[in-house]
């Protein structure tokens, strides 16, 4: 598992959606965007409902990529943006206050989630980062 | 082919990177933005380069999603997004036009592109779309 330069760190936590790839059981990729943060060097999201295809689809093959637009351009105009390839694990439990932490940074401080009053334990993905690309300090 | 609504067609000419993700030989998904732009019902994207690895997926495999960020958002703070099941087709020629018409938008009026002064002709990249989703009017 690699560690996560600080740039990578910056945007990952910057509050722009994650555009995170599985892959089908027919091979086709499968597109979902998510919240996320870190937890050490491994990012994670919360998943309320265990029913997700994503999730399905990492149990069967772990390996997924996420895709991050960041700030700043290359001279030509080009954005930056963070592409991580890694393996996912699902642990049970925990979504509920995984998702609070990430509305705040998300949708606002005084953001509440998930809205429901009693949410169900729900699931977490921990993704270990294999490499990091796109364009932006992480990849030169 | 399924035509392309104008809610999603709006998402595809906002300037906002496209995440285009195509089927590496191993089955892994590889991800990378592109600045995208409508012609009639099929999506274009322009590549100086032939050697690009998204261009060798296609020719082996045309399956590809795209996944754009969208403005606005649901109840409870999820942005909308714009996701795109299609299958791809590389046409010769065409590249620069296309990357100077895309940049105007992506960069700014004024924006000059490519920034070579003899490009390349390239190739174009065309997405007959298959499916829409993720969150917006499109997926209701």
């Amino acid at each position: 598992m690699a560690s996560i330069p600080e740039s990578a760190r910056a945007v990952i936590e910057s509050g722009a959606l994650a555009h995170l790839v599985t892959i089908n059981p027919d091979g086709s990729p499968q597109v979902s965007c998510v919240w996320v943060g870190l937890d050490g060097d491994e990012i994670v999201s919360g998943h309320l409902s265990g029913a997700q295809r994503k999730l399905a689809n990492v149990a069967r093959d772990p390996r997924v990529v996420l895709s991050i637009a960041a700030e700043g351009a290359n001279a030509v105009g080009m954005q930056n943006y963070l592409v991580v390839r890694g393996r996912a694990r699902i642990t049970e439990g925990g979504a509920p206050e995984l998702l609070q932490a990430l509305a705040r940074v998300y949708v606002g401080p005084d953001a509440r989630f998930p809205p429901m009053s009693d949410p169900p334990p729900g699931f977490v993905m921990h993704i270990a980062v294999d490499r990091l690309g796109g364009h932006g300090p992480w990849a030169d």
